[in-house]
């Protein structure tokens, strides 16, 4: 991983630099060139990037399939304890999650910033830092975008654009009864390492000589502050010779996910607790402040995995992929999205965690 | 015009009607449903629009264009004077005048807000009427987007797509001196009307009982309020056979533009203050102000209209047509950018204005 996590204590810093060079004297255009002037066109079909009313792109035999999402101070982020690389980063990634949960492959992204008066250039040239890290580790062009002022706080809006052929499309609306629920990776890291964050960054403002504790949560607080899109996916359901019958990426969390698809595609589902498991810090940390990892898998979200069905038959390809583990299988709908706990002792219906706009 | 102009005194009520419908209780996804239920595609080259993790376009034999513009409360609008309808008329209007500039048709769009607690339902259901309305008068397609919350204010980003044959684009670095410079409508009118509003707003605000004087001016209100993007230019481009050799839009102000042009084409220009007119209303209006309308026009941006360029032989084409005026003639390089005042008694230089990211 190039971009090295930076510790708690470090991280506010950029904000409280001397404004060495003033971003009213650069104005908007000097910005622009400053954040544009490295970007090189990696792709084909981006004919022409930055510097335009538009940028022009080529698709000539491929399906583009585009998706957008924002992020606020204070709601998504908050900067005492989120490096700002690390930001442009996940801002990057969380929209490149959308693309793979298409089956499709990302091609081009524009950012677009809102920024207030207390950031310095070098904050802005941290932020693009990561950005620009996204786009070498994903292969996307950064073709535009926006940049502006605000009153308060930063907002940052992508928007990727990828590609796909047809039959390699998948939607959320075609599981079946019977199919089998799958996910990548693990769950709930990215909700603990939030946690971990939060509880350290108290601590801090509580007593300044006090040093974060964060040794031993390197997998959480990456899984929090650098979340990694899974585009290696499409390439391994190619090789297992596995089309995916609907898939979702979990940003709100896997009940929430788990809900999507079933209604997306007129199905019930039975998720089984006991398929779920953990990585060791994301276990230690749920302890630490008293939750089953469980809830945090449920309805923590930001783990940016896949959540996809596949056909039973399919079952011998995935059973023992590294990647890939099953966690329940659909059912008709009349029979609802149920979650059946260790042992099928309980069977819970799954509920969506409800989004505050009250922030 | 379908969406009328709203006088100020009603406007800021919107924020602060009864709480009828608590967004908390509706949820994210209770809210993408009732502002997304009515969308109705419309162009072929949208397969899928909202409701999947990424919208899927079909472009086989067209390039596509994308651009992106980002609004923020207190910098872009401010919502005492500006009718939320209106706004998300704008926004959308901003973005296809940037196809509109690329000689492109537009097609799709998305739509992301970041809302705080202070908005009402029914305020964001007028600013998605605002955006409906734009879809249906430019025949574009809703696609996608995100809803998010704010800590304070309100956030609008929106990416608009477009498609032409590569033939028909026109980018801005395609002018060559002797080339003449053209512009569509009337300039300074936006900047005008913002003049009047804040200055109403004022009044107002130091003594609520005065009524907004605002008669008089619907047309550079109109032009504040509620632009249009000049998607009619490329019909009566095609219809007059002439092909822009460069193009841009007027977001920023006349001078500005006129750089981007000069910069990206690699020539300089002479802009004839004497072939600048001016409507009515906008003179009146830099009268009351005691400023040159012509100043509102180098300077004030927001007229969305189109600046471009023509082969100088096209010149008999355009000479009395209704909507193009020739304004200057461009030049090598090495002659600069100037502008020629009345009788040509003197060359300036232009200047673009410098953008203030403190806001």
């Amino acid at each position: 991983m190039e971009c090295d996590l930076v510790n708690i204590s470090s991280t506010n810093m950029t904000l409280e630099k001397t404004k060495n060079i003033e971003l009213a004297e650069l104005g908007e255009f000097g910005l622009i060139k400053r954040v544009t002037s490295q970007i090189k066109i990696k792709n084909e079909s981006t004919l022409r990037g930055v510097g335009d009313d538009c940028a022009v792109l080529n698709y000539p035999d491929r399906k583009i399939v585009v998706t957008t999402d924002l992020l606020t101070e204070g709601v998504h982020f908050n900067l005492v304890y989120v490096p700002l690389k690390h930001l442009g980063y996940k801002a990057v990634s969380v929209n490149i999650s959308d693309v793979c949960a298409m089956n499709a492959i990302p091609r081009q992204i524009t950012v677009s910033l809102a920024i207030s008066s207390k950031f310095t250039l070098e904050a802005i040239d941290e932020l693009y830092e990561g950005i620009h890290l996204a786009c070498a580790n994903y292969g996307v062009d950064l073709i535009g975008g926006d940049t502006t002022s605000s009153l308060t706080g930063l907002t940052i809006s992508v928007t990727a654009i990828g590609e796909a052929v047809e039959e390699d499309l998948v939607y959320r609306s075609g599981a079946k009864p019977t199919d089998l629920l799958c996910v990548t990776g693990d769950l709930g890291g990215a909700y603990l390492g939030l946690q971990l964050l939060e509880r350290e960054n108290e601590l801090f403002r509580l007593n300044p000589t006090v040093q974060p504790q964060l040794s031993g949560y390197d997998y959480i607080l990456s899984r929090q502050l650098k979340p990694e899109a899974r585009t290696d996916m499409r390439e391994i359901f190619k090789s297992i010779v596995v089309k995916p019958t609907s898939m979702i990426d979990i940003s709100d969390g896997l009940s929430s996910e788990i809900l999507h698809l079933c209604e997306e595609s007129g199905v019930g589902c039975r998720l089984y607790e006991e398929r779920l498991s953990f990585d060791p810090q994301t276990k230690k940390m749920a302890e630490e402040i008293n939750i089953n990892p469980l809830v945090a898998a449920l309805n923590g979200g930001e783990d940016y995995e896949l959540l996809f069905t596949i056909p039973v038959n399919d079952h011998d390809k995935v059973r023992n992929h590294p990647d890939i583990t099953v966690i329940g299988h659909m059912t008709k709908k009349e029979e609802g999205a149920m979650l059946v706990t260790v042992g099928g002792i309980q069977e819970i219906p799954l509920q969506a965690q409800g989004w505050n706009p009250i922030g």
